[in-house]
């Protein structure tokens, strides 16, 4: 039997994690569950991004997974503490693997980050590329509104390459030659992003650098059968598959959608 | 001993009507929950709205409320049936009463509605303001942009009126003569839409409307006491504090975290 490797995302966006992990290692059993219910993790409470991590990880958890991929950049900064509290399998977010790409990329060490409030807040890149590049002056940026806006699909819009100007012209001040984008859905926008700062700014899509990264964590599979895949969601699974096969090329042959039982109590 | 009203929103969007229940009845008691961990409701399928709505009037009904106004209008838009179901207190939701006044405003008869996803694909306004009316004409507009713009304070930028432009043009081509703001955020853009439609467009702010609703709604409290205020949140209670000291023009001197307890399950 072989054991899943887990992968988790605030929503649909970490599917371009998914794809470069599937690509890399096409023999592993992957599953992916998406918290569409409850998406965005961006603007909410670390606490918040915690405990709700922590909720997807137990989930995979239950489906006997060897190794957990936490795809989303918000809970990747906050919440792989307490994830590794939880068992004793490889965890591993987006936030080393990157880092490590920026640091390789970047000639001057001037590098920008660009990610959701809490990825930001938390300045996860920045210690990670400080930690293993203390020369590296990091600038960080947050933008709130680019997931709503590639979720909207205006990716090539006029609207698009204004909102890019308004967060970028402060870290183009900054002389970067490499930006981090540090969220899964910030690719969507390469074109508008790459477009505003030059090409002489090397992009970084953490979705690549992840399934590098975990080719060094794991042991491969090789028993020439071609991996399966489950898909899980916790809301809208009509518009998570027709997201899907627009970021996959091919339709998901196993979507199904998970509950909460919950009820509020005051602190 | 007063009952309190109860009052949920998505958010802090639902403060412009608590403002306006709070001016019209100052010696009622109050209650507010805005669910600041899973906003925003506006994209989620209509299952999700219920399950979340139907959590937060139970948490309300706990505490004793005489009546339940739902701010919230993708919730008010799908949701009421359910939570009707639940109690046998008065429930009020967001429609009625901006159907009533965009009837009672508009000339011609031809009323655009913008909102979330959640509220147009319901098609709740429109359903409301034919069945008053069966003459009206209604066009309606989802304007998923407009949340994160006002949240993210650029309510005067210039991407605002861009923004604003791309999702109203189809509506002035109708030749409308009164919009309803189908989302509590959508006030703070309302300069930014009256300029694009101009001044012969008039715009219909539900939370007046439903402050003037509730009065033929409820005996009114003359105990020459004023009311009491209780605030609770999901999430994040500073960044709402500071939200709503701006929106209220005073701090809030009673608000506290609310938490869940949940689980996932496949369905």
């Amino acid at each position: 039997m072989k054991k899943p490797i887990g992968i988790f995302d605030s929503g649909v966006g970490g599917l371009t994690v998914y794809k470069a992990i599937r690509d890399t290692f096409p023999e592993e059993d992957l599953i992916y569950f998406g918290d569409t219910a409850r998406v965005p993790y961006g603007p909410k409470s670390p606490n918040t991004i915690i405990q709700y991590s922590v909720q997807n990880a137990r989930f995979l958890l239950q489906q006997g997974i060897k190794s957990l991929i936490v795809a989303c950049n918000t809970s990747s900064s906050v919440a792989i503490p307490q994830l590794k509290d939880l068992t004793n399998i490889p965890i591993l977010g987006v936030i080393d693997p990157g880092s490590e790409i920026a640091i390789r990329y970047s000639k001057n060490k001037r590098i920008g980050v660009i990610g959701t409030e809490g990825t930001i807040r938390s300045e996860a890149y920045s210690k990670a590329i400080k930690l293993r590049e203390p020369q590296a002056e990091v600038f960080s940026q947050a933008c709130p509104l680019f997931v709503p806006l590639a979720e909207e699909g205006w990716q090539d819009h006029h609207v698009a390459h204004s909102i890019v100007r308004e967060y970028l012209s402060p870290l183009l001040d900054k002389d970067i030659d490499t930006l981090v984008l540090g969220c899964t859905h910030y690719p969507l926008l390469a074109n508008a992003i790459q477009d505003f700062l030059g090409d002489e700014v090397r992009l970084v899509d953490s979705a690549n650098a992840i399934a590098e990264y975990l080719q060094s964590l794991l042991p491969e599979e090789h028993d020439g059968v071609l991996g399966k895949d489950n898909f899980y969601v916790s809301d809208n699974e009509d518009k998570f598959a027709r997201i899907a096969e627009r970021i996959l090329g091919h339709r998901l042959n196993s979507l199904k959608r998970v509950r909460l039982y919950e009820s509020w109590f005051i602190d």
